[in-house]
């Protein structure tokens, strides 16, 4: 009797990574990455309000929010700015979503979007785009700086979670300025996720290709999210740093206590 | 009995559009531009103490808002942010407007060009310089982003009512911040004058040529500028808002009374 | 008897202020750099707080310190912002020193850099780097805008004192937004020695060539550095300032008096 053919699975499962790693991201996954955009600016400024009152600025918050990894990497590799506004299918597809989530008859756009089943579907394929936005920021910051292995991963991180550190700006343009937190100070999951990611990315220490990198990313981090939405679990990194940071960068608490002994 | 010679007229109506096309901005127009802007600086940090206390910081407001467009518009396309500083004459010609300003004997330069009839012609030769900005920024960010037109129309703004822009950054170098407001929240009606123009321009809707609409944009510019200097009319675009944004972004009071029937 | 062979002498000065000039600034002097840099943040954040409870932000603050002059000089000039991270040796090294400074065991690193004869020598280092950096700024900013004199001294001071005009945008990581001051309205002392620097570089009014600039630009700094460090003289050039400001920008206590008669 054979055993199976290993060969052929493995195969197969090179087969389904590159066709992962070939998706085009226009226009499905570009819709949802916008649809949950444009949520994230309604829920950030409170529901309706700025959405009547100011409608440009409504806009430009959104998006500001849709292109954010762009803007923040075009500025940190010396593109110009305004690079992602200079793709009009793409900012005209976010218009019509924008309009969609704010000005449709009765809201009915925004109530299906946040209907589980559909949410959970939106959700599941902008992870997927993220973990596209890892290996693709890597690509285009290797572009300007070939062996700059540190400002690989940074703008490997903006790529996949812009949004968190535009969050800040895109409230500046509605006249509210919240100084005291950012993505920096408090790391979100998406970040973290990012960051893991292209440091696998760059230093490529896992024996699997970038194609198969890539799938697995994809399938952890819509595991991740799909967990996150469903249960409320906080945060699944958190008992890893504890383990990591204490060794590695000392102890609150046993820097207090020495402070006190002092006193 | 003949009538008029319309083709003639129509010929010079096409010259004296192509001459207003070519007029030089230096040094002129950015003179009646660099009062204005030291004049806001001025008024915007409340008379004469920054300059007495601060002069560097002065300086440095001033030239942030006399070249604001310029800026914005490097930072944008991801030219050198500091190109507007690098054209040696104009910031020779800015600084020596700047110091006039702040530091004439008796103050009378500044008395001088607040006198009404000079002020008048300031201001409508600093909406001509506007005015020409919008084509302007059209063509340098299509140099950049050829078929980017929204991006076109957002540079235009920028070069044509940079220094509403500009503001709050202005404001960060005294010191002072404000981040309740800015130019997207609330837009001018500079703002809005250079949006329709950028539309116009970028569209080509209108049957008439580039240095026509120019010409026209000019025009419309001094005039709405000199009657709102003149009366006490707040916006004039305010009218045609009302009608046009009930039907396409809805009712700020009927979401209100919406919101009410819920409760 | 002959006198002194002041040719020979002219000869050995020349000699040195061209190995001066040919000094390599990594490791040593940029490590003197980075050490006061760390110290910057750790005095900034009040202690080491930050460094238990936020490592990345302490790490994202600490880079942005070490090379403040780089990434502003960068934005100004168009050139990728995330140039200065695209240097890994640099980075690494700068890491080394910033988990030395705030996690090394005993805080023993800290203890001794200082400690005064020690933080003597880091901080004439860091003002040679800090001279050499006033030319290296002209020639990078004479590369993008050879004419561009204002330019040219902009960005040498921005590159001499970089982390000044970083101070507040490093608070911003922080979750710290102090608006109230920064560089420019309140100019530190090694930003007026970057401008008179600069300005006697650009000019070349001295009648000394670029190595005899520089290394005495290298001595004044050191001198005065030290000084400032042992004594508690607070500004050196206060004195020529009120000397010089009077004339040329008028006095506040006349503008306080005469707004008072008119009242």
């Amino acid at each position: 009797m054979e055993g199976p053919d290993l060969g052929a699975f493995s195969f197969g499962l090179d087969d389904l990574a590159e066709a992962f790693a070939s998706l085009s991201m226009f226009p499905i996954f570009e819709i949802a990455h916008y649809i949950l955009m444009c949520q994230a600016v309604r829920s950030d400024s409170g529901g309706l309000t700025l959405s009547r009152k100011h409608p440009l600025a409504n806009w430009v918050c959104c998006m500001l929010m849709c292109s954010a990894g762009g803007f923040i990497s075009s500025l940190l590799l010396g593109l110009p700015l305004i690079g992602p506004l200079s793709k009009t299918p793409n900012v005209l597809l976010a218009s019509a979503i924008w309009y969609l989530e704010f000005y449709a008859p009765f809201d009915l756009f925004h109530k299906a979007v946040t209907f589980l089943p559909i949410k959970l579907v939106v959700l599941s394929l902008k992870e997927i785009r993220r973990a596209h936005k890892v290996p693709d920021g890597i690509a285009t910051a290797a572009k300007v700086h070939p062996h700059g292995y540190v400002a690989h991963v940074v703008i490997a991180c903006v790529k996949g979670a812009g949004s968190g550190f535009m969050l800040n700006f895109q409230r500046l343009v509605r006249g509210k300025w919240s100084p005291e937190t950012n993505q920096i100070l408090h790391p979100t999951v998406v970040l973290k996720e990012c960051l893991i990611s292209a440091i696998l990315f760059t230093t490529g220490v896992l024996p699997i290709n970038q194609d198969q990198l890539l799938l697995l990313t994809g399938i952890v981090m819509v595991i991740v999210k799909v967990t996150l939405t469903l249960t409320n679990v906080s945060d699944p990194f958190k008992p890893i740093e504890n383990v990591l940071c204490m060794p590695i960068f000392g102890k609150v608490e046993a820097m207090a206590a020495e402070k006190k002994k002092k006193e």
